[in-house]
């Protein structure tokens, strides 16, 4: 399907192109995710087929004028150039998972339609980012390892109002050495595209994919949590018995770290199985720097359950920013109608994913971490 | 209901007198828990109505001849009294709660019988320990931020056949300037009982209360965890497939951060309820220093949800080593007969409590934390 060409004065005609093969939940702005055969081909996710989560129209960035502004402890402004970062700093290559708050919203709206994007369960992608840490940058600005507040940042993309995207960590996270904050401007090797932030984004690894800030212009820090809608009046969890009418933001934390999760990327519900060998993949991640020690997998809808195999790359102990993928070889025997598969992870701190949406729901429609589930009817031998 | 005596030889006849009301699990060595509702009583449990969860004999220790022994960076042994550690460091105070691997493990026996210790919700208590820093004196020792390794502790408690309790946890958990572990003395601003490790014990926030050696002995650091059974052989997670036949305790990691958890203590399912004002009250906590930032009430078995009310101490990010108590004051319409309770908490990296026991039921039966469910009949009014 070819997308709608951009029409005169469309803030999006200056997007860049994408895979065709990326499922599109919405073009303007554009928010797409690789179809889920795809999500665990690799353990690094391909840029092409990384998750694009976009708030506005993509900005189109001049490398060579392009400076990032960082208020330093001072209140004076630096100005530095994508060469002053580089010469300046120490480059370091990071592996983490990005998610979106809103990855497996569809099974949400299944239930109650939040009116948000359906996302799908490939808002999620994993890379090798390279850049500088954002701890060297805020040391140079003259910050402190014990110093308390908010880092806050502004991108270059912007809507027709002036309005910018903007967010923020808790410093303490960012000044952690052990936190491993970018201002990456590579990703898998390569120059950053332009979907991802390019020249510079930031990645705030175990956090929610929110707060990993792309077109980077302005780091400044605060006593106070961003004032951007994105930090204050969306990206926050709620009980399922919160509405509309009742919803007050000031109540719930911003999400930064993000729960245990897990999905099966094989078979697909649409898959043709028949009895005889099945092999189910997925993926298994969670946030704050656990690592995934164990995927149970049923193929009975949680009666009965299995290990799978995991792989991934050895990570620090508190500093599992990349997920798992695994898999399990299973026998249909000869006669099975129905498969009904599902999956939960296990993290460091032994969290577990809570059995169904429902009693995770939310306005928002974030935080979908409930089990997985793939019902697949099974064939004639 | 009085206990036996203790016999001539027994290795009991030392243990001390306890509160008669403690609900006894065993009574040699002695386990026990409060009365659900007496758990929520107070924010600090009172050291009488806190838990016991003694593995071995209580030693009998007399606190001038005490020494803890402390393996140096260099391989020598420092012998600590009393006095030295409370001349040479200071006291620090910590509000923390304790919570055995084992707690709500009768919900998992109802299912499938692990014939191990019937816990019920009250295996966890909160106290405000009083000690000096673990971290202060392993720098004392010689030991710097950033080594690698565990943390080895040795009880005064031993068997007939010699052997003591023992476990680890990371070096990296001892050496955080926010980690907080202490060596306590005192509990809730008294000497510590004898149940609770006269005279010194350690307290680990947010880990598992099995790492909280009572009685302490010695502290070594080394490459490896505590060979102790209790380190090797016990407080681990495993699947529920996983059975005494198939288990390799090498393959999962040992429990010390613990997964959100919460619990109904009031009203109790023998309690008589009538149609009117009903007041549901519990506990929730996390481990790893994550808040507790909600807890939900469901009446009608989790199909509709409401938000309890919080109560706790202020603590810092990423230090909320306590629990939360809260209640939800609800309507009982004239008519209903029988009420289906449960809680669900959800921390400040938005965990939540798994649905039901069965998947996550294991051999060891610990890390219960699926919803608490309370059914209870409601009688006329
Ligand atoms: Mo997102
Ligand atoms: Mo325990």
């Amino acid at each position: 399907e070819e997308p709608p060409q951009p029409s005169v004065g469309d803030p999006y005609a200056e997007d860049p192109p994408r895979h065709p093969a990326l499922k599109i939940n919405t073009l303007k702005p554009f928010n797409a995710e690789p179809p889920s055969e795809v999500i665990a081909e690799n353990y690094l996710t391909p840029s092409p087929f990384f998750f694009k989560r976009n708030h506005l129209p993509v900005p189109l960035v001049d490398p060579a004028a392009y400076r990032l502004h960082v208020q330093d402890a001072c209140g004076r402004t630096l100005s530095l150039s994508l060469r002053d970062l580089k010469r300046s700093f120490r480059k370091h290559d990071v592996v983490a998972t990005v998610q979106c708050a809103g990855n497996r919203r569809a099974e949400m709206n299944a239930l109650q339609s939040t009116n948000r994007l359906g996302w799908g369960i490939g808002a999620i992608s994993t890379a090798c980012w390279g850049g500088v840490l954002l701890r060297d940058v805020l040391v140079h600005a003259g910050y402190q390892p014990g110093d308390e507040g908010h880092v806050c940042f502004e991108g270059l993309d912007r809507d027709q109002s002036g309005t910018v995207y903007g967010a923020s960590i808790p410093l303490k996270k960012a000044m952690n050495p052990e936190g491993d904050v970018l201002l990456a401007y590579e990703m898998n090797g390569e120059e950053l595209p332009r979907d991802h932030g390019f020249p510079l984004r930031v990645v705030v690894p175990g956090t929610v994919g929110a707060r990993s800030v792309k077109w980077l212009t302005r780091i400044s820090v605060g006593p106070e949590e961003s004032k951007s809608h994105w930090q204050r009046k969306d990206y926050k969890g709620f009980s399922p018995a919160v509405t509309w009418d009742t919803v007050d933001f000031s109540k719930a934390p911003s999400i930064q770290e993000m729960p245990v999760q897990s999905a099966i990327t094989e078979p697909s519900p649409d898959a043709s199985v028949t009895p005889g060998e099945l092999t189910v993949k997925g993926y298994a991640w969670s946030g704050g720097g656990r690592n995934v020690i164990r995927v149970d997998v049923s193929l009975d809808g949680g009666k009965s359950w299995r290990e799978a195999e995991l792989t991934g790359e050895e990570q620090l102990p508190g500093r599992a920013w990349a997920w798992k993928l695994w898999q399990l070889k299973a026998s249909v025997p000869t006669g099975t109608k129905q498969l009904n598969i599902v999956c939960k992870a296990v993290d460091s701190s032994y969290n577990e994913q809570p059995d169904t949406v429902g009693p995770i729901w939310n306005i928002l429609g974030v935080l979908n971490n409930a089990w997985h589930r793939v019902r697949i009817s099974v064939g004639e031998d």
